[in-house]
């Protein structure tokens, strides 16, 4: 692949692997134009673009430029881009723009992105902004700013397509045309009765093969999938991917309709669940934003915690170690294999761990299958830990003669297979207890099998070595 | 909630939290009205239901009845319930069914679908149900079936949606509803010249919204996004995610269109993608089927190669203890810290790691942002080492005295930052290596931070004690 030379030959590639020197690319090339007061080719360019790229390109120019070229989109597109932008990123515009100018973007903007950057603005600016804004965005904006963040209210857009059940099929495309400019999306309509109580779900496909004549309410689904507004974000996501959907009605307490989450929305959502199950797992608290943008203090109270907890937990494996003083001080030799040992334990534990809370994440598993998963799990560790007791034994018997051999060789099954046995066992009973498996994997196992490893190793070697 | 007594109170409760005693609920009444005869109430039930739910209900019946219940359904609908059932049952009622029946309801399924399932048969069934199907389905099959696992091509389905850029709006709308009974997605259409060569894509929200005398290569989008067929899978779920497609255009070397990737088939790609990484980071092998239905021997293989390897590892933290026996044998306090300082040194390690892991892998950090991290990186852990040193500098004082005090707390600072340091540049050195960070995590770091923290806490000993 050649690289392009100017803005005018560079077009999407899907042979080329290296997105971040086109972004480069472009970004500076657009630095330069706009510093050659050629706006015009920075506009013609940047329209016939896909918005995402432009907002990449955006985040990489310095402030003054990225607002000058961001000027040169239609308003749409303006608003557009800026819900790609990372909120750091969509706080200096808000701060670059003033409240008219803000007020005529967010106006534009789908609704759940306009929440999203509202929220994020400080009491001041919210409230010298709000006198700008229509009577029903404030509203609405009022409305989905004030869930809770985590909750299905808090990710959903108020921007959806309605119909009547009394339509007929011709008359709903009619009315679907109309609401296609605004709404978030048109390919699945809702039906809502004058109350707005949602009373079915139509998709565009089914209005399309429908006859003419046939009215909304013979041909739509009306006994829909829908979330409560109240419930996790995770929820919606689980729902949108378990029934295919392309967007997921939300209703209050009372069966009116609210909003919906679209499956994009619901990919981002799976993508945070995702992070925060891997972080639980691994020693890390919550981080409110990118790690890219987190500061110093942020990512130092995210990781203190649970090393400080660690500190105390590996107190316990020295105090084992302490217990055996004198069996080691007899036989120094024994501490050639003490990493060893323990870090097997952990490790054969870590395994189990991270496939369980895995297949426990993705519905593979469920808590009831705990009993028929354990008799498989205790072979799979005996087979595990015999294939790495025959591995040390040579070394047991070079280091430190036969007798250290079989010391070393029954302590690695038993500790393998102890190790196997918590890390499957913990994230059940997490999940039985309702807590979230995936903060059982990791750390506990580790230090768990960590303290039992050292406490079996010496009884084992005191047992074998002074009889 | 009250729960339901028969199968017509059964409905779906977005309130209920307990989807899986639903599904048992539901299984056991589907068996009980079948053994009793009552097949119309069983086939008014299922229909009624969502296809997701149906296959869930199948997964819990014994094989007759599963069957039974399936063969209640319209053709269209069995189709789909396969697709949604897993493997392992997949093959169970393809072997169930005589090779006529199989050919009927593969036809009618999604040609996706229809090719994995194709997959899985052994040689002799593919053999005989091919004479079954028509000549366009047995090329579809043959040609969906010959890509490599882990490319789109392997994930893609050839049922989309096409125009031509003559037509009309009229037309193409016309168009799109012929196809809309057999394409996966007609929301978006996909514009091909005489020689299937892609020129456009065009969303039918536009094709809506355009005047009706408009032609299609007018109102197009002429610059798509598209993806090559042998490309790897996760470049579709990127693609998709990044530009919000409802579904992405796959071509062959030559441009021409072959197939289309759905976003609900990338949410799929993405999922697995997420456990391949995590089991990567977790000495975990790559394993084929589900953790349910993985036999002892393929658990064996995926877990037996990073825990001998690791034993190795570990044999060099024997060493490092094998190399300061002298010190330990007059100092036998120090091993009283031992499991404290090495742990420490990889759970900080681990910790950066998993951060600079998952950062890469969701784009939020970018290889070339090292520089500016690792500053910030030393200052995190200076920061956190401090605190650990604090936190054991009373127990040192309490064990061991003031100078195993000094020695324990100057070992945990700099063995701290020696594994922080570890762990995040790892991942940094793998992806510029063009190799995955996710390889990076876990294991290894914890296994170079141990070594390092044997050394490096003896060493410090031996200093501070025999001066």
């Amino acid at each position: 692949m050649t690289r392009p030379t100017t803005l005018a030959d560079f077009r999407y590639d899907p042979d080329s692997d290296d997105d971040f020197i086109d972004t480069k690319f472009v970004a500076i090339e657009i630095a330069r134009l706009l510093s050659e007061g050629d706006t015009q080719s920075v506009a013609d360019f940047l329209v016939s673009q896909e918005i995402a790229d432009v907002a990449a390109w955006l985040e990489e120019l310095d402030t003054a430029p990225a607002m000058q070229a961001m000027r040169l989109l239609p308003l749409h597109d303006q608003a557009e881009v800026i819900g790609y932008l990372r909120p750091a990123s969509q706080m200096i515009v808000a701060a670059q723009m003033g409240r008219r100018e803000l007020a005529r973007v967010m106006s534009a903007m789908s609704h759940d992105e306009r929440a999203d950057l509202f929220k994020q603005l400080d009491a001041d600016a919210q409230e010298a902004l709000l006198p700008s804004l229509s009577q029903a965005e404030r509203e609405d904006l009022r409305r989905l700013a004030a869930f809770e963040e985590g909750t299905v209210g808090a990710v959903m857009t108020s921007d959806y397509a309605t119909l009547r059940p009394e339509m007929t099929t011709s008359e709903a495309l009619e009315a679907l045309r109309a609401q296609a400019v605004d709404a978030e999306t048109i390919y699945t309509a809702y039906i809502v009765d004058a109350g707005r109580a949602l009373i079915g779900v139509l998709s565009l496909r089914d209005l399309l093969i429908a006859r003419p004549r046939q009215k909304v309410v013979e041909i739509m689904d009306g006994e829909p999938i829908y979330v409560r507004a109240e419930a996790e974000q995770e929820e919606a996501a689980r729902l949108i991917a378990r029934y295919d959907l392309i967007a997921l009605p939300v209703c209050d307490a009372d069966d009116r309709l609210v909003g919906i989450v679209t499956a994009d929305d619901a990919m981002d959502v799976a993508e945070e669940e995702v992070t925060e199950d891997i972080y639980k797992g691994s020693t890390l608290g919550p981080i409110e934003t990118s790690v890219k943008d987190a500061t110093i203090v942020m990512l130092y109270k995210a990781r203190i915690y649970w090393l400080v907890l660690l500190v105390f937990g590996n107190i316990f494996s020295g105090a084992g170690i302490a217990a055996f003083e004198e069996t080691i001080a007899a036989h120094l030799a024994l501490l050639f294999f003490l990493p060893l040992l323990i870090a097997s334990g952990g490790n054969a534990g870590t395994q189990s761990a991270t496939l369980m809370v895995r297949a426990l994440a993705t519905g593979d598993v469920r808590p009831m299958d705990f009993g028929r998963l354990l008799g498989r799990e205790v072979l799979i560790a005996l087979a595990l830990g015999l294939t790495m007791a025959a591995a040390v034994a040579v070394i047991g018997v070079w280091r430190g003669g036969p007798e250290i051999a079989v010391v070393v060789s029954l302590a690695m099954v038993v500790i393998v297979l102890m190790g196997a046995l918590i890390g499957m066992s913990l994230p059940f009973i997490f999940a039985r207890l309702d807590r979230d498996p995936a903060a059982a994997s990791g750390p506990l196992v580790t230090s768990l099998a960590d303290v039992l490893g050292v406490v079996m190793y010496f009884s084992i070697a005191r047992v074998v070595l002074e009889i």
